[in-house]
Order: structure tokens, then sequence, then C-alpha cells
């Protein structure tokens, strides 16, 4: 079998840590090739852009890896990379991370890393997002090593379903603490939110966005129970935002306009 | 019962014709509070601002209707007007849009207008996002008049499940002929993309993302199918991404797992 071709990406940029780790995992299992954003796009979501250009070019950081910077969002780095640097070519595999912070739960809306790999797969790349929790600069990434290159060869040999992606979250614990891997489902978790209000130089108020994650869902099943427990998290997700339930029961609004017409 | 309390936002900016039609179709029904992005955002899907402030100054271009504009994306427009502007009164009822141009199927996920209401259900606020299917900055809003209001009523009386919004999108018809509501679930379609590529005034290439929008559901119970046959579509929908199917038959990777320890 050919040597898997495997895309990295992430949304902290090319110089962060996590990405640097995710490369040198990846690189023993396939051919990599790096097309990250050009400047931080954490909390950008599924932001694309469509109101102007999108620049890129390679650059040497990797030793012995075809990387390219690009101007635009992490999803518009997974488009470039599909469809103009790797034109034609087909991708086993689209890692994206590793995240320095949790993407566990509702962040998976919000987060650039797990907007890429979406993004992967709604083209039908089986992808996967890894996160740490560990927000520092200089996190370490290694103890994770043996199980997001586990769960790499896994994807690359299995496949995933049409449009399912990976979200794993690795918990913030030693090597010899991690208990092993639970596949779960997304808690019922939210953000309760505040801003920061200051005054600016020119005496201008601003406000700074904060706030504080809570985790209401009692479930043991859930991705956040899991990484309290020192479990990696692996959520299969998808982009079927339909939500089946509430569609049962709100067929009586087609009655309703049946009257008004 | 006092009138009830609406909050109005987009992600074209508070300029756009289709916020003033989705303000007047809304102010018969109770007070409306508008908090709109001040420049167009379309595109940003559930991008929030964490890098730098966000500001709002309140804004007079709606007659007698308190608003304001936004630094920030379309969430975190939501998400001021819950927590600085209406701070501790109840929301009952979020509006956004109504957008020029579809967010029926995937466009969800990238939708400014549609990650809007996605925010808005997050806080517990019942939420609709409304779309035209005209990308025209003229376009008329004014056949949808009726139905918008009977689901701003439906949505006031009833509520939602706590974490539901609605995605209802309009065929560019006339009124006449309008064929009513089908409640439906999200379209399997997708993007086939491409980019333009060009060469900028100082040599440099540049890339503007283009893309063909093709559904391959065969469903007649999607909401591009309702579209196609003049019918407005409403896809209630919700932020659990998790794919529980997948999540049934990938259980083997957590043995994976206990081999490696």
């Amino acid at each position: 079998m050919e040597r898997p071709l495997i895309l990295v990406t992430n949304d902290d940029g090319a110089a962060a840590p996590g990405i640097r780790s995710l490369i040198n995992f990846a690189k023993t299992l396939g051919e990599v090739v790096v097309v990250a954003p050009d400047s931080p796009q954490s909390g950008k979501g599924h932001a694309i852009t469509i109101d102007e250009p999108i620049r890129f070019h390679p650059i040497d950081i990797f030793e012995g890896i075809e990387a390219y910077e690009c101007t635009g969002t992490p999803v518009d780095c997974v488009k470039i990379a599909k469809h103009v640097i790797l034109k034609d070519r087909q991708i086993d595999l689209c890692v994206s991370g590793i995240n320095h912070g949790s993407n566990a739960a509702i962040n998976i809306l919000y987060s650039g890393t797990l907007s890429a790999a979406m993004e992967a797969s709604l083209e039908g790349i089986p992808s996967i997002g890894f996160s740490l929790l560990d927000y520092s600069f200089s996190a370490n990434f290694d103890h994770a090593k043996s199980y997001i290159q586990h769960l790499m060869i896994y994807v690359i040999e299995n496949g995933l379903e049409h449009g399912c992606l990976l979200n794993v979250n690795i918990p913030n614990v030693t090597a010899e603490e991690i208990r092993g891997i639970r596949v779960c489902r997304q808690a019922n978790a939210r953000w309760v939110e505040e801003f920061q209000e200051a005054i600016d130089p020119r005496g201008q108020k601003y406000y700074w966005l904060t706030g504080k994650f809570i985790n209401e869902d009692e479930g043991t099943d859930t991705d956040v129970w899991a990484l309290d427990n020192y479990y990696i998290s692996v959520v299969p997700s998808m982009h079927d935002l339909t939500d089946y339930q509430s569609l049962k029961s709100l067929h009586s609004i087609e009655k309703m306009t049946i009257e008004l017409k």
C-alpha cells in the first residue's frame, strides 16, 4: 500500500507547539502536508472568507515536510489544501490540532480546530480534531503520542462514516494517569458568560468576553465525564444539526399555515 | 400578559433591508431591541471575538426602536445583548435575519444569521433564523410577512425545547405561489468548491472562494425539497453534534486502547 496522505492543520497557527507535535506523530504514518493559518484563529468556528481573497505561501519550519501558511480561517485552510494545493490527490486523513485547550462539549461549535476537521469530513475526508486540556503555549503533548497515533492508524485503516469526524480531547495528566479511551457523546454543558468592562486610553468603554464553563449534564457517557475521570474522550461528530426529537412534535406548525392561506 | 421582549439581530448589518423588514414584522408583536453587527458578517459561522475587545453604540435608524451596532460577530451581538445591554431582562424570542440568501441544508454551519439564533438557543432563548432565497440587496420580503409573524407568535406562545432553534427559509416566489410551511430535516447537500485564481496589481497570486451547491439527498422530507416545491422550510435545529449512529459502532476503539496500555 502506498503511504497515506495526511493533511495537518490547526487554529493556533504554524508556530504553535501543538501542530509541531501532531506533525511529528503523523510523519511516521504517512506523507504529511501542512496548511495552517498565518494568524491565531481560536474561536473562529466554521467561519469562511468570502468578501476578500485568500493567499498562501510555502514555509520551511518543519524539517522535510511540505508546509504552507494561509491567510484564511481554519476552514479556509482545508478548502485551499483540498482544492488548490493538493488538487486531484486523495487525502486519506485530515488531523487538526493539537489545540492548546479543551474542545469538549459545546466548544466544538466555537472551535476553529474542530471546524477544520468538520470541513474535511464534509469533503469526504476522514478527519480527527485533537485538543489537550492545557491552554499554556508551552504545553507538553508527548504523553498522548501513542493514543494519538493509534487513533490515526484506526481511522486510516477503517475510515469513518461519510460526514463523521472524531472530536478527541486529552486530559492534562501524566501518561501513567491516563486510563484509556472513552467513546462518548457531547456533554450538555455550556458557558456562563460575562463581559469584562473597561475604559480605553481615549475614554471609550470596551467589553471583553470572559466566562465560566458549567457542566449540568450528569451522564457518565459524556466527554466531560470521561476527561474528569482521566480518560481520553472521543466523540464521533457530524454536521446534521436537525433536532429530530423536536421535528416530531412541531408538525402542528404546518397545520397552522393551512388556516393562514 | 406583558408585551414580549424580542431581540433582533442579523449578519448583514443594521443597514440591510432584511433586518428592517424583520423589525417591522416583529414590532407589532412585542417590544423590539436590535443589536446588529456594524459590518457584513456573512459566512462568519459561530465565530466569537476573544483576542480583542468588543464595543457597541446606540443607533437611531429604526423609528422608535431601541437599537445598537456592535463591532463583533453575530454570535458576539447575542452575547452582548443578553449579558450587557439587556442584563437581567428576560428575552422571550430572538429572531435573526432576514438573511439575503439561502441558509438551507449545510449552510446553517457557515451562516452568521443562524449561528446568532443558535447562540440565543444556547442561552435558553427561543430563537428563529429567517432567510430568503434571494441574494440581492433589494430583495422584497413582504410576501413572507404573515408566515414570519405566525412563526414568531407560535414560538412566543409555545416556546421551544431547550437548545432548539428554528431554521426558516423562504422560497423566492410570490405570496400566491407559496404552498405553506413544511417542518423538515436538513438536506444532506453540500458545496462543490473551486477557487478563482487571479493576479493582484503587485503581481501576487490570490484565490477567491466560489462554488456550486449540490443536493444529492433524494428525500422529500428535506428543506431543499420543500423550497424547490415552493414551501417555506422550517428545520428544528440544535447544538448536539454527536453522531449517535457512529457512536454505537466505534466502541471498538476503546478496546484497542486497553491493549495499548
